[in-house]
């Protein structure tokens, strides 16, 4: 079956699609209420709020689904500011003529996502909209962070060593090919991050920031937290992991690893001494297995040298990265995002 | 200047966007840290989440526009609860093409509400398609409501007086007669009401269930109501409120107030023996001088008349209500809302 406008009207039709897909996949005991909003049981600690829109196009693709990465995405969000993901809503803008077993699939891999997770989805919405069968997903997340918790991207600190937490530029690289219709075994990185976060934390580890390192990819999330804490951020190229795959299709199509998106990596700037032991507990991790060491924080500002400029960080080693850093951002991946 | 891909691409023109419209209208001192997450204040009594995507078209149109819908939306569910709304996320899908001049008269109308609102917006995010210059926007919001409030749809009882708090079908005729091309003077009744629902609560008044009147009319939400609280909702139509306007255009249109969406009207279940009280302090609001009782819940159940079907409610007077509430709810408002 197709998705048509009267999937939306509110009406039974509506009903029954929340009833045999969303209320299916989903089910919980706040969702289950039906309400207009949902009811949530007390949190112990400081509340943290983020939303998220997901435009992927292919919907489908190698390592995950525009459902998976919906949930992912907000999870990862809610992770990088040291918070324990609790409660999702989902909302949904359908295309007609998506097909409802595609819907489905996607929803069915946004639920066992959330489990994966360890997050709730308690509310959500439908709407439809004409068009050529796309969808378009929505999450907002609430998460709890312990009272005295000050990760930011405004804490950065000088000595800090930069981890990121695996290979760049995999998500980046399957969306594109999968668009260019060429076969690679790449797959994209898309996963919930918020437990290898988590098990840094446990160890008592004091991360100063964390970043997933999605659209605009390590040099634009650099630069934001550069900017923030008003520091420099210098990375090693030679020590920035990237996967064989990347590396070879970067230099086919010209694309630029330190701007790629990803969906499964982090930046983490932790004190220097700290830094071994959140690699080994990283390393753990099947999502970290790839971590290193990447970089470390110093002090200075490069507002103040590029007075008027967007500010950029600097990259201490290999030519090619400090160009490319100071370089626009601007890449192929809104486009991706279709 | 026009929305193009590159506004989406996570660089230089996503972060003056960023900053030039959306932190300008926003800003605020949790939304100005900019974190990949709001940091929220503690909150005093139980949490309420939810949230909503706005899809309507045209964009703007007599009495609101898509930026005032989408904080009206997600506010007068959370008020739904019984809930104070307090934050709110706000997340755009730009199409390509959009005049950025139309993106930021949304958006100032989106701030503007949310201040009558008393609600801060503080965590967003902006996606850009390709498209023919429109705009979607999800906005979810958290509230808080005392501990032991019981408002809820499964909460009408017997004996209750169901008011409305206003004129039905506004919205729905006044996009209709904008997509028609129709001159008239309709105006869509989108409004915040959490604070004419707050007047209620604070007087003391037992509020059963409250729900807006959107999606699908009142014949949607009195069912929901009905069969959620296994009773019967029944409904006097000479006491339903529609104004000349609406009365007329539907004459003329074949329309129904009874599926025709609003987005500034409640139904409201109340005891009896409080409904003229409540009614009296919803008059005195300026979103609820046409508040009126307008019939009675009763005893029953349609579901078990009706065994297999959608349950549907019941209308004591007029055949004709009957008659409606009893059809399908499908009507033109999903292609409405585009």
């Amino acid at each position: 079956m197709k998705i048509a406008l009267r999937h939306g009207a509110g009406g039974e039709e509506t009903a029954q699609l929340i009833h045999d897909i969303f209320a299916f996949h989903f089910q919980n005991e706040i969702l289950n209420r039906m309400e207009d909003a949902a009811v949530l049981p007390e949190m112990k600690g400081v509340p943290i709020f983020t939303s998220d829109s997901f435009v992927v196009e292919p919907l489908f693709f190698p390592g995950g689904d525009i459902g998976k990465l919906s949930v992912c995405g907000t999870v990862n969000d809610l992770a990088c500011m040291g918070a324990k993901p609790l409660y999702l809503t989902a909302s949904f803008i359908l295309e007609t003529g998506l097909e409802t077993e595609a819907l489905e699939k996607v929803v069915a891999s946004m639920a066992a996502t959330a489990e994966e997770a360890g997050v709730t989805i308690v509310a959500g919405d439908t709407k439809v909209v004409e068009g050529n069968g796309g969808l378009y997903i929505n999450t907002a997340g609430i998460g709890v962070r312990p009272v005295g918790c000050g990760i930011s991207a405004e804490n950065l600190q000088a000595g800090d060593a930069i981890i990121l937490t695996g290979t760049l530029g995999d998500h980046h690289a399957t969306i594109l090919t999968q668009r260019l219709e060429m076969e690679t075994a790449l797959q994209s990185d898309c996963a919930p991050l918020n437990h290898m976060v988590q098990a840094v934390l446990d160890a008592g580890v004091a991360v100063h920031a964390i970043r997933d390192i999605t659209r605009g990819g390590l040099a634009t999330v650099a630069n934001e937290l550069a900017e923030a804490s008003g520091c420099r951020i210098n990375l090693e190229e030679e020590k920035l992991p990237v996967s064989e795959a990347v590396k070879g299709l970067s230099g086919i199509l010209g694309l630029d690893s330190l701007t790629m998106g990803n969906e499964g990596k982090m930046l983490m700037a932790v004190p220097e001494q700290e830094a071994e032991k959140a690699l080994s507990i990283l390393q753990k991790n099947k999502y970290g297995k790839d971590a290193a060491i990447a970089g470390k924080v110093t002090e200075g500002s490069l507002s103040a040298d590029r007075p008027g400029q967007f500010p950029q960080s600097t990259a201490t080693a290999g030519g090619r990265v400090a160009e490319n850093l100071l370089k626009k951002n601007m890449r192929i991946y809104c486009q991706l995002r279709r």
